[in-house]
Formats: structure tokens, C-alpha cells, sequence
């Protein structure tokens, strides 16, 4: 894996040959991002497995692995998948199993994002027809081909755009405390998209100047009515986009959902450490890494299946026949193939 | 002066002899808070007028002094006050004068900042009785006594509540770029109130979740139809209070109302340098200093003459009988006294 904690400084590889070491990596955020922590957890799976054949010491590995980043659902999804593929075979063939489970995975996450890639930039094409300006897309965090495999959830549009030759111009968020926004804008440097670092809080004056045409972000946890769990500092942006009359996009493969949740309120939001917001050991923090937009300020959800309504989403993707009701009881329920 | 940019690690006190020493303080904000540089610069302008009493001089003294920060409205008017006192004397008296002046600006500051403590006291004590739990008030930036000189505006009425036994706790914005909320956990531990640092973007769920009562900030410059310029990242908090049916409160001495400026649309904001975001220097930076909440967001403003609506100012200040109407067409514009 890339180790994220060293860019936009330095391009770094790190080798995680156990399941500790994929632990480690995910819960420092050195592999970061909801897809690819999915996909990343089901190979640290894999590992264990090859560790451990045993069905208890599938099971413990998994809840090792999924304690590590609680808000994200692909997590959860991605390992629940390889343990259940896993369950029905013999032991001895267990490991060899989980590792092409795992690929497939990662495989199927660069399909969904290029898909989300085709859909969203259509969408954009469509809402925004060519300009004098560039399109001016506002993103937070870092929701790039850094935090899936390829292409990403967000940054996936932009990218087709760009290779449409369509001008955007990106506003990249800092995403205080970890400035995720960093590597936004390295990833996109990287790939000739021009874009603008500010605060977090620039987001405000930017939106109500009429600068921006939408926002655009991803998402780690999406609720069946539509409540989108993102990194902290989504939500605001939500509201004054709603209050600017700027459209606000979340792109998002269908495995981000948690089908059974009826709303955002049961999502758990993982609270990290004091250090990553002051070093001054005196004054008490209070660090949420994520916060929950309401469906009501989310115009659209861009996915891999087509854009849809932010609405009652079990509702939307039943009636298109791809997911079935009996799924929708367990979390990270999977769609039909 | 204290240098606050050492703090909240080191308390260090700077002498500034000169002109141009006060322009460095003022710039490069180890002096800030729109009350405490209005004040500083008034002195500085006594330092310049002591090294050359002649008119023009002291108009390009003023003119300097004025450029350092353009978008706090109290700079701009105690330096003109300053001079249009001492414009009628002998060149001979103007030092003394000038000095004199300044020393009186600072105590009607002072006495402004107790006002606004008391005013705005009262109108949280009535507006929000006594519950089970403190009285949670979210700020941002540093409006306490680092940026007056006593007191502060939105910490005044703060202080005063806890002197009147009434249990506070304050959610202390952090405040990129410059962590100025930092500087307000620093004061408020030092007086004793329990507070928490959180990064700007945490207010988003703080406030969607009902943990806090309401925000309280101050202001850089207000507009006459009551829209208020303060630190970046206040009108995304009063967009998100709005949202949430949190009362948004701002306090400030009149001497931030520019009576003449019809809307917040003249205010000019203050860009700074790119290097206190990022020094990642490929990335490119923008970096405004302030923002403007339009006054439809803010519930009431908190004066040193009451709360008032924060609707049609000269007209509420008028009716007052405060105000002069010949007063209006020039920028910080003086209150009968």
C-alpha cells in the first residue's frame, strides 16, 4: 500500500504481510478511505486465514479487523463477504479462497468507481453545460483514486470530465484535523485537474459568493433514508449549500450502504485523538471524525448503478430489481450479481 | 503588548517604540482582536505624531497604519479619531494630545467590553434559566480579553455569567488557519471556565445534536442593515445554527459599526498569506481572513447599548438618540457622547 500519512511529502510503499500490520495501518491512517479500507481489511482477512484456518480464529480476526475504523460500513461488508465465502469450505482450502475473494473485491470496487465516474460526469454535463468559466466543483477530504483503488467515488466525475476535455476547476478542503485535503489536491495536480487548497471554513464564502456550481463528496456510511456519514466537516458545507441553492453531491459505490439502518442517527461516529487536533496537553478535545448530512440537504447520490434520490434508497434499488428485501435485515447487505 | 502568536505556549510581553513596530505587530497579528489593534494603532499613530507633529506627516502615518488590516472596521476609526483631535492644535501640543487620546479610547474600550458583559449576561440568563446542565455556548476565534483589552466581547457576558455563579461550558472553535481558538481555551482555563477545543468543522454535529444552547462571536466590522464580518468560519456556523433553530448572537462596541456601509457587500476582506495554510508550495492557496454572515442569520446583536435587533442599526441607534443622522455618511462614524 501507498503509506498515506507521508504525502503529499513523500510517495512511500509499506508491505503489510500480516493481519496486525493491516490493523496497524488502517486504524493510523496509512490506508485510509472507505473503499480501500475494505478492500484492504478482506486481504488482512486473508492473511489471518492463512494464519489461522479455524473458524473461531476467522471470526476473531474479523472483529479485530472491523474495530479498527468503526464508521466506515465497506469495512464491515468487505470482511463479513470474505468470511461468509470462506465458512462452507474445507479448512485447507480456506486461505487460497479468501485471497481470490479478496481480489475480486478489489477488482469489482474499480468497476463500481469507474461506473460512478460515467454516471457522475453525465449528471454534471447535463445539470452544468459548457461555460465561459470552468466547471467549479467544491470537494472535501480526499475521496480520490488514493481512497479506493482507482478513479475514486467523488474524484471519479472530475477525472472523466477531464478526460471528456471539459474544464473543471476543483476548491479542495483542508479536512482539518488530518488535511486530507493535502492529498486531494496532490492527486489531482498529479492528473492536471487545477485546484485550489482553503480552509475548512472558506467553504462559506465560497458557496454563498456563487464561485462554486456543486459540491461534490463521498461518502464511509449511507443509511437507507438517504443520511450520509462522511468526514467531519460534510455536513456544514450541506447546510450552506442548501442555504446557497448549490447542488450537493455524494458519489458513492453501493457497498457504502447499510441497508437495514433506518436513518443516520445508529451510525457509529468513531472518535480519535486528542493529539491529531492540539499537543497541548491542557486543554480538553473533543475530535468526531465524521459527521452525518441529512438525505433532506443531499440533492443526488451519484453511484455505480445510476444516479439516485437521496430519498428512501432500499425503496429505489428494489423497484430497479437489484436488491432483494430479504437482504435488507443484515448490515452491508449485498446486491444481487 | 502581549505577543500572541507565542501563546497559549509562552506569555511574553513586547515593547513597541515606533510606528513601524506597531504596523509589524499589527500585521503580523502578534496584536489582533478588531478592539485591541483599533487601540494599538492609536497608539501608534501618538508614537508617529511624536516623531513628526506636521499634518502630512501624520496623514501618511495614519494611511500606514490603516493598510495593515483592512477588514477590522475599529482600526481605521480610532486612527481617524486620533487624528481629527489633534488636527485643530499647535504642532507643539499635538504628541501629548495624541497620546491622551489614545489612553481615553482604551478606557472607553474597556468600559464598552464591561457593557457588553453585562448586556448580554442578562439577556442569556433570561433567555436560557437554569437547567440541569452548564449553559453550553459555542464560540469561534478569540473574542475574549487577548483581542480587547478587559473582558472581550463575546467572552464578556461569559466572564460575567460565571462571576454571577452561573455553570458555562464554551466549545471552542479551533479556528484555521491561525488557531486563534486556541487562544480562547488558554483564557478561558486561566478564568477558570470549563471548555473544549474542537476543530471548525465539528459544529456541524455540535450543533445539529442539541449539545449546544447557542453560538456567541464577535465581529470585525458590521454593515448597517446588520451584516457581520468576523474570522473565517463564523457564517458557516450561523448558517448551520440557523438549520438547527440555535440562536446566533454577536457581540460587539459600537465602534464595529460602519454606519455609513449599506450591506456587507463593501466590506473588504482581507486575503493573507497562502504559508498559513500550506507550505506545500505547489499546491495553490486561498486564503480570505474573514467572512460575512448576512444579518437574516444572526438572532441579536449584543451592544454597550443593549441588544439590538440585528436589522436597520442606524435606525434602532437613532431612535436610540445615540445616533446623528449627519453621522451616517462617513465610515466609523462617532456616536454622540
Amino acid at each position: 500500500v501507498i503509506d498515506q500519512t507521508l504525502l503529499p511529502g513523500r510517495l512511500e510503499l509499506l508491505r503489510l504481510d500480516s493481519p496486525a500490520a493491516v490493523g496497524e495501518a488502517i486504524r493510523s491512517m496509512r490506508v485510509r478511505g472507505a473503499p480501500l479500507i475494505g478492500v484492504t481489511a478482506a486481504y488482512g482477512l486473508a492473511l489471518a486465514i492463512a494464519e489461522d484456518p479455524g473458524t473461531r480464529a476467522i471470526e476473531r480476526a474479523a472483529q479485530a479487523l472491523c474495530a479498527t475504523r468503526p464508521t466506515a460500513v465497506n469495512l464491515a461488508w468487505a470482511v463479513s463477504r470474505i468470511g461468509e465465502h470462506v465458512r462452507p469450505l474445507p479448512a485447507a482450502e480456506r486461505a487460497a479462497a479468501a485471497w481470490r475473494a479478496a481480489g475480486e473485491l478489489a477488482e469489482a470496487e474499480v468497476r463500481a468507481c469507474e461506473a460512478i465516474g460515467r454516471v457522475g460526469a453525465a449528471l454534471l454535463s447535463e445539470r452544468f453545460p459548457v461555460a465561459a468559466r470552468p466547471l467549479e466543483i467544491l470537494t472535501h477530504c480526499n475521496a480520490g483514486w488514493l481512497a479506493t483503488i482507482e478513479w475514486g467515488t467523488a474524484l471519479a466525475p472530475i477525472y472523466r470530465l477531464r478526460d471528456e476535455g471539459r474544464a473543471v476547476h476543483v476548491w479542495v478542503s483542508e479536512t482539518r484535523p488530518r488535511n486530507q485535503g493535502l492529498l486531494t489536491a496532490w492527486e489531482l495536480r498529479e492528473h492536471g485537474v487545477p485546484c485550489t487548497l482553503v480552509v475548512d471554513s472558506a467553504a462559506g464564502p465560497l458557496l454563498a459568493s456563487g464561485r462554486v456550481d456543486c459540491c461534490l463528496v463521498g461518502a464511509d456510511r449511507i443509511a437507507g433514508n438517504g443520511d450520509v456519514a462522511n468526514k467531519i466537516g460534510t455536513a456544514l458545507k450541506a447546510v450552506a449549500a442548501k442555504d446557497a441553492g448549490v447542488p450537493f453531491y455524494v458519489a458513492a459505490p453501493l457497498s457504502t450502504v447499510d441497508w437495514g439502518l433506518a436513518d443516520g442517527r445508529g451510525i457509529p461516529i468513531e472518535e480519535r485523538d486528542r493529539g491529531e487536533v492540539t499537543d497541548e496537553f491542557d486543554i480538553a478535545v473533543f475530535n468526531p471524525g465524521f459527521d452525518v448530512t441529512p438525505a433532506r440537504l443531499v440533492t443526488a447520490l451519484i453511484t455505480e448503478l445510476g444516479v439516485a434520490p437521496a430519498g428512501d434508497l432500499p425503496k429505489h434499488f428494489m423497484e430497479l430489481g437489484v436488491l432483494h428485501p430479504a437482504r435488507l435485515a443484515r448490515p452491508g447487505a449485498e446486491l444481487e450479481s
